[in-house]
């Protein structure tokens, strides 16, 4: 028996459980008619967008696809493994989507009966998400294994895949990252800020707006995010696992054969699907839970899955012959995704003190509240680094370059429960909002709120995972650019003025595209803060609540714009290292993947914590301290938020894909670099 | 005649037209009983905080010179070249800063006559500053050189002085700046925001504090950053020229011999002093003079230093028979210096459209205001990196590695001139504030207000100037580093673990230094803040004016602040590369190295740009658009402005230092490293 068929029947079992609980999401009560009602519009807005954000995406695939078709060292083959790759993607998100935006409004229901049966139909939903992106990712995979194993150019094909998931996630990211982040700043804006309405109240405009940007960003985005870095991590170990098998620079002894090298990154994967539903099946708690309860019963979950994970990669290992020593690095990339999560949660949940320090200087005023806030995300640097310094040490001694790559598919074995814990989160805040609005007793918000603040530290702990997987997957890719490019050990040398130059130019990328989705989200919400006060200032009672305002208008503003500002920051990643690969030459490319790697994941993380601390200081003032709501104190925190909402939700998350997808693109391109040098 | 006879003179020139200035300075009429009592609380508090900040430098350096002295590879030598560089270093502060607390209530009083008097006394001031840094910058290395230049061990005895240069200027740059926003964050944010009183005014119980900081951190700390700059570039530049004499691994075609090896750099130096002191003479204006013809008038003198700088270096490589080509490794580093603080003019200055889309952002509220300017400032990182990234390609190309050394020379040879503008604007600042407290008409203030908007000009190109020098030096000092410690160009590849381990870890140091600095001015502020709140609660009168407030406590309350806040910053940059070296190894010792150096420049460009074009952007709504003072824009105005200043100028410039630090601190210890392979 071909072991691809373990790979096989482990993705056919993640989208099983996927339609399972689909099943269950769709078979509960819809709720009151308002909620119906609700849940229709951010329905309705959600699908409209991501309709034209896939039919701007097809032109775009198509014309890289005809692009990659002519290149002669490229060809027909990569050109199809690149479509295929972004359809996959797209479809993992669109059916996560699809899956959330009808959750969200029976989540609100539920939660009128018990906050278990919120919390039940809220992870249930999350948990297709999950599972879609592993399942889908690994089918796709083994159909590209079927078709092309015995294609002499199929170190050139597989990569296509990952630069097609990777093309789909980054407009996903930026796209869906404008518009949450451009609707959600609007309506904190002019509602709580100028006229003093609580959060999701039904009078702001903009109210539906950030609800479809909830799960166009965080549900669909964040999907297509870690697809791709699922995809991409197993790709890059297929990559340096058949140049160690062909034994052109690396150990052979790493990996036996041929075999090995495609089916240990599968089944490495194939065992963390199989932990990962093992994982879900043990998040459950009793009829009456606590919040400690909830969170222990996701840890037990992920933890259970983790250890789960490194068990059947150790079979794996075994059953392929393959050294053991490949083991350790696995354990490493596992146990670092795990602790990088934890470190995130500490340095943005209020019950730690870097947070509550945040809500402390919030006294003295907004400007206190942003320094200290953003010194709290430049601190958060430091566990991330350190723990991925010593995951990539322990990798590289075990199992040389390769090592690297299969840890960053350790890290990413258990993905079907993490994203699953991670998705819910959207659906948690989505049904608080439609409890909100359709004007439930204060009780049922209270256990959306309960399950909204879960979905906040799980969110946390899978933003640092995420950074830490995108990190290691980047670093994997950019190795296996150099040894397809052919690059020697020798030669990338940062004694050498190409690398360098590289190096500094890569390392400045992160900066100009966060400049530029920062500037996005700030143009689009200034359009939304004229449209809610407009809206305010000419519709008659909408003030007094006798009135409606005109949500659609808001919807139809962000999807414009962020249709319009995702394609600049998505094509100058893609386009960069081309010119740099042209013009600087190969190694002035491995410098720049490296240095843009560095950059990125420090931004990133800084970006994810800072605004996540800004989040929770402003929470942990409204649970009344240092003067609680409405106090000066509150009303600094909430600049805090507003300016923490696009870095966390926009620029931070899209850099976790800027980078992947440079060295993915580097990668496609390794064959028409090899033996140019550069135009100087 | 030995040519370092030329550097003498040199020096000496510099020092005769620092003494020059300093009598004129002297001579002028120090104001009414009102000025001279401001001026002298500010002198009081300026002196009584650097005696104390250089008692606790004095046992440091002992500490350290003990410690090198027993060091068997380094020594006595070293030990006292240390001790003579924090020495010279100290002295060049201590003498500028004395003459800029003398020369702020002289330019107040002269303000009186003319703007034209007001720019002669402020701007006569800062060059004492700008020709000491020079002037005693060369003399110490000439004396250097006659001690050592027969010592075998002279590779390891140079970079000793500029370890101790560089050790003052952490401590000073990072107390200084922490003093310095400290007191002027307090001050605004009770005074402005809360109380709604305007700038500098006298019942503001912070506004001495706020003087003080002014000379401690931009005059003695700026200072000291120069002067390490200076110093450093020319040591690793004597380093890789010695190195490339012996031709241990360098084209010896470069640099003929020794003689040309140690005297090269010193000659452009020299070159470049004799420039700035002709170009000092050409800083003249009518006596009527318009804003622009001021600027005119500094952009001429810095201007013609340079291009006679370009024309003293040639004659220079010409007269020691060095290879040509080096002369464009030097034209490359001065013009990219040029250029570079052209560009951060341009995103900070409220003449171009970067600073006033912030003022336009600051419609919406702080939080946008926020966004957009660190959006600026990240997009500001542009031109820079570009302009490095061409200029050490060039240098490279044309002179190797040497040529990324005497690039940085070149480019801070005109280092007289521009740290003599630079200076000028914290006197001419000080002066606005002692009119403003001794209650003279506004028509005086508004001289004074014409120079500090000029100055602030100034400002802003000296710190983009400030930063490319420093990137340029810390390179140079990484590479002589490589080369004393003997690693090969092959070794230290982007494919080793322990490389990419030192860069990532390298990348992340600057965010753990900014996050550190940011908190202790933010400590420190929040002291001021109660402080100042409490004296507005307690003295009866003050607010009616009918009572003083205690300058003095709030002096007090930065000095001891600002001493204990520098020490775990400043001993962490220290003692980080040491770890490094030797736990991980001195591969990883220099990958980490350029990984400070990237991202260090990145995020110093960042916080400087944001933090001036903050600064900016609330001046351009003072002057009446967006609602103009008093207005909710200018209110967010204000916001964006406090975020900034610990940014711009106590994290950002730090950073400058921190990365020739680092990077010395190798040099260093290179020789105890050679042969070591870290602990892993």
């Amino acid at each position: 028996m071909d072991p691809i068929i373990i790979a096989v029947i482990a993705g056919v079992l993640g989208l099983a459980l996927a339609g399972f609980m689909a099943l269950y999401v769709l078979r509960q009560d819809q709720g009151s008619e308002r909620i119906r009602e609700l849940s229709a519009a951010v329905k309705e807005g959600a699908l409209a967008f991501l309709g034209r954000e896939y039919r701007i995406l097809a032109i775009f695939v198509v014309a890289v696809a005809i692009i990659l078709g002519v290149i002669p060292n490229l060809g027909l083959w990569v050109a199809l493994s690149f479509i295929f790759g972004a359809i996959c993607s797209g479809l993992a998100g669109f059916i996560g989507m699809n899956v959330a935006i009808r959750a969200n409004g029976r989540t609100a229901a539920a939660a009128q009966k018990s906050l278990n049966h919120g919390l039940r139909v809220s992870f249930r939903g999350g948990t297709v998400m999950g599972m879609c992106v592993v399942g889908i990712g690994i089918l796709g995979l083994s159909i590209l294994y079927f078709v092309f194993h015995n294609n002499p150019n199929f170190l050139a094909i597989i990569p296509g895949f990952g630069f097609g998931a990777s093309s789909v996630a980054i407009f996903a990211r930026v796209g869906g990252g404008i518009f949450t982040k451009a609707a959600d700043t609007g309506a904190d804006i002019v509602g709580k800020v100028e006229k003093g309405i609580p959060e999701d109240d039904p009078r702001n405009a903009a109210v539906i707006a950030d609800f479809v940007g909830d799960n166009v960003g965080d549900v669909a985005g964040m999907g297509a995010d870690l697809f791709e870095s699922y995809v991409d991590s197993i790709i890059a170990t297929m990559t340096l696992g058949m140049i160690a098998a062909f034994s052109i620079t690396l150990d052979k002894s790493l990996v036996p054969n041929e075999a090995a090298a495609w089916f240990l990154p599968m089944l490495v994967a194939a065992g963390g699907i199989i932990a990962s539903i093992i994982g879900v099946f043990l998040v459950r708690v009793g009829d009456k839970p606590e919040m400690g309860a909830l969170l222990n019963a996701l840890r037990r979950g992920t933890l259970s899955a983790s250890v789960l994970a490194a068990g059947f990669a150790f079979l794996a290992i075994k059953f392929l012959g393959a050294d053991l020593n490949i083991f350790w690095a696995i354990l490493a990339g596992l146990v670092a995704g795990v602790l990088i999560g934890e470190s995130t949660n500490y340095f943005t949940s209020y019950a730690y003190s870097p947070t509550r320090r945040i809500s402390e200087a919030s006294q003295t005023g907004a400007g206190t509240t942003i320094v200290s806030g953003f010194a709290n995300g430049l601190m958060s640097t430091l566990p991330p680094v350190i723990l991925i310094v010593i995951a990539i040490i322990i990798a590289y001694r075990f199992a040389d370059m390769y090592g690297v790559a299969i840890a960053g598919v350790g890290m990413l074995s258990t993905l079907g429960i993490t994203d699953a814990t991670d998705a819910y989160g959207p659906v948690a805040d989505n049904a608080g909002g439609i409890v909100e609005l359709s004007g439930l007793p204060p009780e049922i918000r209270e256990r959306t709120d309960a399950l909204d603040s879960l979905g906040n530290t799980t969110a946390a702990t899978g933003k640092g995972f995420a950074i830490g997987s995108a990190t290691l997957t980047a670093l994997a890719l950019m190795l296996s650019y150099t040894q397809v490019v052919g690059i020697k050990f020798g030669e990338l040398s940062l004694l050498d003025v190409d690398v360098v130059a590289g190096l500094f130019l890569g390392a400045m990328l992160p900066a100009i595209f966060c400049a530029m989705t920062l500037n996005a989200v700030g143009r689009t919400s200034f359009s939304i803060i004229n449209e809610v006060r407009r809206q305010f200032r000419e519709i008659k009672g909408l003030m007094e609540g006798e009135a409606r305002p005109e949500y659609g208008k808001c919807v139809d503003i962000c999807t414009k714009a962020a249709l319009k500002e995702m394609l600049i920051p998505s094509l100058i990643t893609i386009g960069t290292p081309i010119v740099i690969g042209f013009v600087l030459g190969p190694l002035a490319l491995g410098g720049f993947l490296l240095g843009a790697i560095a950059s990125g994941f420090i931004l990133a993380v800084t970006f994810a914590n800072a605004g996540g601390s800004w989040d929770n200081a402003k929470k942990w003032i409204e649970k009344g301290y240092f003067g609680g709501k409405g106090s000066d104190a509150h009303k600094a925190g909430v600049v805090g938020d507003t300016v923490g909402d696009p870095m966390k939700d926009t620029s931070g998350p899209s850099l976790n894909i800027m980078i992947k997808l440079m060295s993915i693109v580097s990668l496609v391109l390794a064959p028409v670099l090899i033996g140019t040098s550069g135009l100087f």
